[in-house]
């Protein structure tokens, strides 16, 4: 079987419910929500993205830890949530990452060994569950450029613990330092990195 | 910078700690444990794989749940754990992944809709963190047969939830049905699927 992508030329679109498993109070978007509770929906317990590829944040006004949310159901807080030391079992915002491409073979990236892009680089255009394992020198990165599409890096290898989303088009795709990741970002210790898809 | 595998001829190796943070009683393996604590150790609480691809399980003698382990650093219990809402803060058992290919680009696997490998049928030879965003018709999958290769099957998009290991040389490659996926395979929901990178 031949699978192609449907989603190309539909907009992008996700649910979200109060209830675990897709149970209570439900609303749809096609655009961002900047705080769930102005929209009159108090908690995110469950959610299906229909369509596109989002990002859901911690706290308000895109704040706090950030989680990808590609194309499925996602039935519980921990199908979304990514670090189990530091629980987050609320969403209180999202938005559509306008920038993921359909075709991802187009995606690339630059990761630098330092700050202010210096030091050793190495430009990327596919998925890296471990770094180390393609010849990195260490858990660490110290900037990034983003080319072309958005990606997710990940504290640890095999795409776990915290996230750090990095699109084209945010920022002019450069982060110059781990502080620039997101306010959630503590170390610049990265293990594992993704291109993010439509 | 052109990056290449430097693991390629190097045999698997993991390093294993009894506290946080790669502290405590410290041994190396180089093949399987199968009860830790016959090999004097209490508890894994960090680890560093070195050199290959492992999997992780929760109880002694590879039951329980099972975690990917790819080269690059362990810190706690949360980075290789997969699922939140059943917490797993132990890993009594590990073995090496021997079939986890080099070049990955060699790994294939067939996905069937139903069990006993029948209805709809997706060969795949690349990683998706959301099959539904491929045209998937659902979040569960029925069988699939392994033809080269290591894979690891995810409950949730985006590499999230239950792991379910999946090896050429395991049982002919063949998964007829979840209950041959592990003994904590509950029920046929598998929503991305990657190659396991050596």
């Amino acid at each position: 079987m031949a699978l192609t992508n449907p989603t190309t030329t539909v907009p992008s679109k996700i649910t979200i419910y109060d209830q675990e498993n897709f149970q209570g109070k439900r609303m749809e978007f096609t655009a961002f929500c900047k705080n769930i509770m102005e929209c009159g929906m108090d908690n995110i317990r469950s959610l299906k993205v229909e369509n596109g590829a989002w990002v859901g944040y911690e706290h308000s006004s895109f704040g706090g830890q950030q989680f990808v949310l590609e194309r499925g159901d996602y039935p519980r807080w921990d199908s979304w949530s990514g670090s189990n030391a530091y629980h987050v079992e609320r969403m209180m915002s999202f938005r559509p990452i306008c920038c993921a491409v359909s075709n991802h073979k187009d995606s690339k990236i630059t990761v630098f060994e330092k700050e202010n892009f210096m030091g050793r680089q190495w430009e990327m255009c596919d998925d890296y569950p471990s770094l180390q394992a393609m010849g990195w020198c260490n858990n660490e990165i110290g900037s990034t450029q983003v080319q072309s599409g958005a990606w997710v890096c990940y504290q640890f290898p095999g795409y776990r613990g915290h996230q750090y989303i990095m699109e084209c088009d945010r920022q002019g795709g450069e982060y110059k330092n781990f502080r620039e990741w997101g306010p959630h970002a503590q170390t610049n210790q990265v293990q594992s990195i993704r291109r993010i898809q439509h």
